[in-house]
């Protein structure tokens, strides 16, 4: 009997030549310029280049619609990509849904996630420029250990500080930087003036640990600083994935109606959307766009769209976005990835637009969708995708209830091989559903900088 | 700049129809028969219908070349079938060897390793008999996530006996088989007589949890049980690996020199060289296999070609295999699919005959190999490949030093998402580097029971 067409591969020739610069094709005014910090004037270079090389600067504010993608980059992607585009027919079949569900399963990478797509071309500019250490932050150790892998590859050095609290719970993570090379501090350490001056806090937090990672790249004119999201130049990276995506749809013979993906920062969302995004606003195809996230931090959902720091400190330029203010601490959920008080400017000018939904999802219902995922696909998500997965089922719910053949398009991120505590304390009754906290979040935008409004 | 070709895919229909059963191309006589541990006589069906399937009995002694794959087992293939066939270019280029390095990469599956090419098919065989449940014993974990995996496929329970220790100590992989719906118990546990009669052994060990198995699924006709490696059935359906990676080679242009695997029951290893075997045992075509073991459990390197108990208690059939004795116990090394005191009846004729050579490592030297690759091909090797990748490293040293343009192609059996902590260990200096004892091996061997001698 014939097997029925359920994974779509393309060849590695296929590794796309260009990255898609959706900042090109947005309608109507052009987005708001970031800020400096210190003049509240539009930043410019000047406040970029002490950590990060002219390459991927140029990336950050270009206007061009593709940009080519180095043949030093593309040989990289070559250990992973293209990846997998699958289709979900055992979940569809689980669901009883009419709907054809698909997937984009980016964590075939040797990190585990889509994160390299962006920390081998971040560590590819930064070595063109003679830099010979890359400094970041991580937190659960998605990207440190992606930007960790990168650098192996192009012989740099690499020193993440990764949030203490992190460091102590998932020592595998901290492992596997170690066997691809990094040095890994944990953060606060007593190695950079922000850590010392952070000595209180034991347990740590993303915004101190950019704060020391910052403070180290800016000392030496060797060693620059990576970002793993929020920025342009990390989503355009991302967006290999949509653009293979785009080619495999076609080969599986079938146009999305729905695509979506999990927002924390941005990155796997702007990853898997912007080429189709693309094609939506060059055209008048009929295509909807559903960014998840947690309700423990509802960002695009319940935040205010205002000009924001993109760090907890207030080192970095004031970026016009959907925040729930930078000293916002949200809830402990699993899905580290996804508890960031901001979003990338593009994804929320976006929503903002209008092109693209947000929900917000509870952490519990988020692995009971992953369960279901895992136990019909064999695959297990990470926390991060699990709330991509939870809005997929409720798209296939509607399409069942409308009784029309749908077809919805999700980014599967990451593997969820380092987070499995969690799924036993979701199978023990034990997880949290912790809920979002509108008081704190007034206390934090009173407390938001000084900045033009946004309309 | 068009991209060198680095990773060979197949279409899905490629996934192989038919799995190769290597005891039909073996030269000379029939290898000698299991014998029933009640009778000493050759063991017939009656010594596996308690506990295995008539559908899988027949596959343990079937004469036929080549024998049809389930559609129903082939549509779950596609859940990660066919696997990627990669040239390690950096890792040559590492090595500075005119070798050429491929590798077959079973770590894609959803449960991280090769295990689930056989877990499907069993399960499958199984709920076409009618049982509900399968039961199964696991060390590390490899095996039980994979049949947890394949049972909630095919809507079967599942449980798991899982040596104590590792039950303490590899808690993720325990999460991994209760995601996936398992039920996992300690062993030694309360629940069976062989549990209780060894409480007194809190830690554990494999042959207290086979037992325990056996003895749950002798109870219940409606309950099997389940072995991922060792038996007949187990390497032919592990030849999905080796038939996709002919067909790869080809794709690539070369044919392999040397085709290595590591062997602990030696289904991997089976998997990867049976259909290149019957290659060369077809043709006159010059073709070498290396075998890589520990030099902790130097089955195939040290031990006795005799008649032995595959499990500690006594209770399987008499096999005829290099055996290190069935109570002998080997040292904790962190690779614990390679901790078997005897292997695949299959694999030891093809050591007898001079087909296969074998090779043994020690842990440290091992690992040092698993961080050169995943520092210059990403993925980061379950501490079981890493000694095939050590026997590759010596292949392609050999060829440099010869000056010859080598192909060496290797299975990559799995990743070591779950023996970060064995990484720690080795790179803090503190991995241990275990001896295997003779004395012990000699004292084991003394304990034999009375079989005919094999020649």
């Amino acid at each position: 009997m014939p097997l029925e067409p359920t994974t779509f591969l393309l060849p590695e020739d296929a590794i796309p030549t260009h990255w898609v610069n959706i900042a090109a094709d947005l309608p109507g005014d052009p987005p708001p310029p970031p800020l400096s910090p210190r003049t509240g004037e539009p930043a410019g270079p000047d406040d970029l280049t002490p950590i990060f090389p002219m390459g991927l600067i140029q990336q950050e504010v270009s206007a061009e619609p593709d940009i080519a993608i180095p043949d030093a980059v593309r040989d990289a992607y070559q250990l992973w990509r293209p990846t997998p585009l699958r289709r979900a027919r055992r979940l569809e079949e689980a669901l009883g849904t009419p709907a054809r569900i698909y997937y984009k399963w980016e964590g075939v990478s040797p990190a585990g996630s889509h994160k390299p797509n962006t920390a081998v071309a971040q560590a590819y500019e930064n070595a063109e420029a003679g830099v010979m250490k890359l400094v970041t932050e991580t937190g659960a150790g998605q990207w440190g250990s992606s930007l960790a892998f990168a650098c192996s590859l192009f012989g740099m050095e690499c020193e993440v500080f990764m949030v203490g609290s992190s460091y102590d719970q998932k020592p595998y993570r901290r492992s596997m930087m170690q066997t691809w090379g990094a040095t890994v501090h944990r953060s606060p350490s007593d190695l950079t003036e922000s850590g010392r001056a952070n000595a209180q806090h034991p347990t740590g937090s993303l915004g101190i640990a950019i704060s020391e990672a910052v403070e180290i790249a800016a000392q030496s004119p060797d060693t620059n600083y990576a970002l793993g999201s929020v920025l342009n130049h990390v989503l355009l990276h991302q967006t290999v994935i949509g653009i293979e995506a785009l080619a495999q749809m076609e080969m599986a013979g079938d146009r999305p109606d729905v695509v979506i993906g999990c927002v924390g920062g941005g990155s796997n969302f702007g990853g898997i959307t912007f080429p189709f995004l693309r094609e939506k606003l060059r055209g008048d195809r009929e295509l909807r766009f559903v960014a998840a996230e947690p309700a423990a931090c509802p960002t695009l959902t319940r935040g205010a769209y205002r000009y924001d720091f993109g760090d907890t400190a207030g080192l970095t330029p004031l970026m016009p976005m959907y925040t729930l203010g930078h000293d916002f601490v949200p809830p402990p959920v699993h899905a580290g990835g996804l508890r960031y008080h901001g979003d990338s400017p593009l994804v929320c000018a976006l929503v903002k637009a209008g092109l693209v939904e947000a929900r917000a999802y509870r952490q519990n219902e988020t692995f009971e969708a992953a369960i279901r995922f895992a136990r019909s696909e064999g695959i297990i998500p990470a926390p991060e995708p699990a709330h991509a997965i939870r809005a997929v089922i409720e798209e296939a719910d509607a399409a069942t209830e409308a009784g029309e053949e749908r077809v919805i398009l999700f980014n599967l991120c990451g593997h969820g091989h380092f987070d499995l505590s969690a799924y036993d304390a979701y199978l023990a009754g034990t997880l949290e559903d912790p809920e979002f906290s509108e008081d704190d979040m007034e206390a934090a935008l009173a407390r938001l900088p000084e900045a033009p409004a946004l309309t």
